[in-house]
């Protein structure tokens, strides 16, 4: 597998990505241990927000490589206008609106 | 195990959470299948958002039954003074302001 | 005028909200003057994002006193189910989610 | 006033950007008189949810003439590297994240 295939925006921080996925997984599984053991509420809320913020930073980590690679560097599928506004699309998704 | 013990705020749903965590925990696994096969970067941020969504509808979850046993039901730790400021600390910091 | 009129949720920072308020309309309008200036984008971004906390701290002060006189204290309109319903679907909306 | 020079990002949708923040400034006016009318939480909430929405909208207008004219036009200050550096930073705030 050739990690800087031109065919995705990512390729630089795969490693990065799947180590913060791997950790986000084990964060969700850690709310579901609380939860399955009745810990108080306000706990659990906390480990949710960590693992919340655990795959905001995915999705911030994939928009950067998004941003370098495909809207910058031109790779991709459709024009550039098309690109750019796919990704506003998404930077309003993130900012919790529909844009 | 006594579903509706006094010790914790949200027995009530408690399997309702556990499918809405397992759930999202398999959104999590999809992203870092998405992330290995090199997958289009906006298709990775869909499925990033569909797993924060879920992750979103457990807190919710969680607070509501908070709300109903803790705060207005008057279980759990501290005066009914210091569980509202708590509720509204938990409040804050899932709207994204450290209240 | 009565400031502790119990048909209203938030009498007792009515002050504080308004003064919150007077700093939010500064604020957007700070916003419309960098825009008419041609200042550089990522000022303005700064400057939007300080009048979006100050509004974010105006809402959870209003649902602040919400919890308080209305979920906890029973004043307002309909039955305490409804109250808490009502309340949760106004931190899904907080939270970006449509509960 | 020329609309599109090349020293400023967002030109191109002045006029919108200024009727879109003179909408949000009512809204915030709205709000303060609804506070001060001691009108209900929950009408007020929904209000503060229009002028929050209404910023956003003034904010993702702005990031998007940011990322035509600036990152991807190659206009503004710094290297590529650090536009899109900051532009990544500014999505992260406009997601509530820190980047």
């Amino acid at each position: 597998m050739e990690p800087s295939s031109p065919t995705r925006g990512y390729a630089a921080s795969k490693d990065d990505l799947m180590a913060r996925l791997a950790r986000a997984e084990g964060q969700v599984r850690g709310v579901a241990r609380m939860v399955e053991e009745d810990r108080y509420c306000m706990d659990v809320l906390t480990q949710i927000a960590a693992a919340r913020a655990a795959l905001d930073r995915v999705a911030l980590g994939v928009l950067d490589e998004h941003v370098r690679h495909c809207v910058v560097g031109g790779h991709g599928p459709g024009t550039e206008e098309e690109r750019i506004d796919e990704l506003m699309a998404a930077v309003g998704r993130l900012a919790g609106r529909r844009a």
